[in-house]
């Protein structure tokens, strides 16, 4: 499926500011992907964009979705309309001497590509355990499957990667060398996503214990954050 | 500037899916807007719809963003192109007995409108000085502030906010009665966006703490995303 290493680069995924920030290799543009749960999905609608935020997995080429029937960004996913995805980790505030070079660590991804519906019900499966694979490993084999009512009231999309870029900022402030002197601190607040204490539902079912496969979830999830806030 | 406490439903902005957690009063729109830092912003090129995170303020109903004066999304911003600016917060994972009823904890807003180019220095100035006050109240006094080269470099927008929703969902997970006696865990796994502690540059003058401000700043953000984790 990933038959190039780079993305070529085109009027619509090249990064003009700061172009060095840009990135077209797929591995890079894949890992962001993979590291967020949940993408800004935007399409042209006859009264202009409209973004909405959809959890989303990525198998090789292809971003997975899934929504109700009736949705209409399920439909619009599904028509083959041009869709863009755009996912940002916000990795720290960076603040310099001056204003003007303030700015933030961040792992951003856009992706450019169109959608389709994907009918087959062997085929729906895999995409909906793909999405429920990326969000907690564990969970699929644990958790009641769906049932003929459920599968008839979700709709899976399916949108192939055409074009896409990552854009990275990492490090420190890049302040003037006048302005070294100033009296001002200069640095960086890191942000971590943080996964808290699971709490259980009031009629989760008396007596069990968190899972194991939840508690490795999070321990990596966490541990995945911890380690990108390194500034160095 | 105010002048209705709800925006109108159209179909632009109007929730389908789960009309429950739709939004519409200008109080809990402005409210997740103004907790979140970035945004993702959306308009139709001839290519197809393209998606830029940016960091933006919100004054009364409208929001101020600033870029290079070269960069293409500055000037579809200026340009009175349609334009939608979506930010979502996740809260949690939200784990049901049945994979059909998964879901997250989400606080969500979607803005539709049009920008404008802010032209007057004073309002320019004003314009940046709201975003930074938003970004970290205080730092404005203590950063050296823009010079004339900087500012001409500076291209400052303001999109009206025509119309907009929000969508939020909050607790626990509703899962049908039938399951409730199945061996498997139900609950919420909260997430909490954690400011951590500030980093010194490299080459930040020796001796200099980390300003007052900054440590208030910290306390107030992560003391706001660990109350937004109550699942209550």
């Amino acid at each position: 499926m990933t038959s190039e290493t780079e993305f070529k680069q085109t009027t619509l995924n090249q990064v003009r500011r700061v172009a060095k920030r840009g990135h077209y290799d797929r591995e890079t543009v894949f890992k962001i992907l993979d590291q967020n749960l949940v993408g800004q999905v935007g399409f042209c609608s006859d009264d202009g964009p409209i973004i909405i935020p959809m959890l989303f997995a990525r198998r090789d080429d292809e971003l997975l979705f899934h929504g109700s029937s009736k949705s209409r960004l399920m439909n619009m996913l599904c028509s083959g309309s041009k869709i863009c995805v755009s996912a940002t980790i916000l990795d720290g505030l960076v603040l310099a001497k001056s204003l003007f070079h303030h700015s933030m660590n961040y792992r951003s991804v856009t992706v450019f590509g169109s959608g389709y519906e994907i009918t087959s019900d062997q085929q729906r499966i895999e995409a909906l355990r793909i999405i429920s694979d990326k969000t907690m490993p564990g969970r699929w084999d644990d958790a009641r499957g769906p049932n003929v009512q459920e599968m008839k009231a979700t709709c899976v999309a399916a949108v192939k990667i055409e074009s896409a870029s990552a854009k990275i900022r990492t490090g420190e402030p890049a302040d003037d060398p006048d302005d070294l002197t100033l009296p001002v601190w200069s640095g960086v607040v890191p942000f971590v996503q943080h996964a808290g204490q699971p709490l259980a539902a009031a009629d989760n079912t008396p007596g069990l214990e968190v899972p194991e496969y939840l508690n490795r979830w999070r321990a990596d999830h966490n541990s995945q954050f911890a380690a990108a806030k390194d500034v160095s």
